[in-house]
């Protein structure tokens, strides 16, 4: 099955931007009469058949629309430090779309290597992937965001916040060392919180840079009501630890 | 920390590959004195002094000895079909060595669309992600091995055998439809029948190429004892599909 995106539909037509229609008339070579899927990404599948094939703008008619394809029963959002290397945060946004996940926001932090992504270049990474894998919701991509800043707008999120770091210890205003939970314990403990029938959890992740949060920031994410969390005991890359939470969440049943 | 692969050790004394011995000397400019770590793959670490800092054959004196480092409690064998872009393989290979791994088995099937891969450039893969992640112990990539033969090898297999399919519906002998169970029960029931007081479980799982195992191949694992496993709804790529097997193994605690 393939899965043109367009967000140019209205009622019964349907038209695909520049880039997707000459995917379909150039590379895949489809003609008048064909029958493809059209994806807003916003959860409707819309069966339709081409009209015009124009690689500027291919014009087609809806056929029947389907609902709720390639969706997930939880809300996950991850806030992640992208690693210096871009192929590396690419190869996450790819596996993540697969697995499912909602909203990533890169993260500016103390220990950042890289403070700059291009959204546009990552948002064609996204797009493949929930093509390849019949997602009819799009992942949202955030602009990099200060730590401090989304910090502050967290609190607006609803659901169980945690943050994930490796090597510090945290000590509350008592002297006591505050214990990291367990990944699944988290997702365990989103879920009892869950409030909406529709979803069985909803939870937002922050994963540090190459060289972890700093103690800082670690202190103003608690001080937010985000709760220490550990991914184990191996050592893992930023974005093997991103993904390992993805997978966690895609687990979880 | 910074560790150095060497199978050269003898009694107190370790001598470095050539590449290692590079690394060590020109890239890293590491000097007689410094103290680094030495693992030859088997579960142990070397903490030893570089004593003539050679970028053909480094030789140190052992300092000290740490046994079990970046070790995890389970046996988890999977045997992957490669997929055709080989980045897509070696990505696996990075992420489930850092998450853990203890055998990759490149499996040739019927839809293989990759009939070779260079196992020299895929242990270097592994070897660097061991480094970065601390691994005293490597996983181990067999050759490519035609499906009917590994079929054949897998009874001396001592855990649980699963089969991970998609589009398929296996009946059994009685013509009754077999349901795959999920990979979290999978590994549930590997847990319990690991008999092995060490290991939590021990599990081998068959991901097939891009085109799925054929029906033939499927019946073939049945009737040797693999178990049908579902990894979900979602719709995974191939190396996706075998990072959620490791991940699912990896939060098995």
């Amino acid at each position: 099955m393939e899965i043109f995106y367009s967000a140019n539909i209205d009622g019964c037509t349907v038209v695909l931007p520049k880039e997707e229609s000459e995917h379909c008339v150039r590379v895949l070579r489809h003609r008048a009469g064909d029958v493809v899927m059209v994806c807003p990404g916003d959860g409707c599948m819309y069966r339709s058949q081409i009209v015009v094939p124009d690689p500027k703008g291919t014009v087609l008619q809806v056929l029947s629309v389907e609902r709720g394809m390639g969706l997930h029963d939880y809300f996950l959002h991850l806030a992640v430090a992208p690693p210096k290397n871009i192929d590396r945060f690419e190869w996450f946004l790819e596996k993540a779309t697969e697995m499912g996940i909602d909203r990533v926001t890169p993260l500016l932090c103390e220990h950042s290597e890289r403070k700059v992504i291009k959204n546009e270049r990552e948002d064609k990474v996204i797009l493949s992937a929930a093509k390849q894998s019949l997602k009819s919701v799009l992942p949202c991509l955030d602009e990099m965001t200060p730590f401090p800043d989304f910090i502050a707008a967290a609190g607006a999120f609803e659901g169980m916040k945690f943050i994930a770091y490796c090597d510090h210890e945290l000590v509350n205003s008592a002297g006591e060392a505050v214990a990291r939970i367990d990944i699944n314990e988290a997702l365990r403990r989103a879920q009892c919180a869950s409030s909406s029938g529709d979803r069985l959890f909803s939870a937002l992740f922050l994963i540090g840079p190459e060289g972890d949060f700093s103690m800082k920031e670690i202190l103003m994410a608690a001080d937010a009501g985000f709760l220490p969390v550990s991914l184990g005991e191996a050592r893992l890359r930023t974005e093997t630890a991103a993904l390992l939470v993805t997978a966690a969440a895609n687990l979880m049943r």
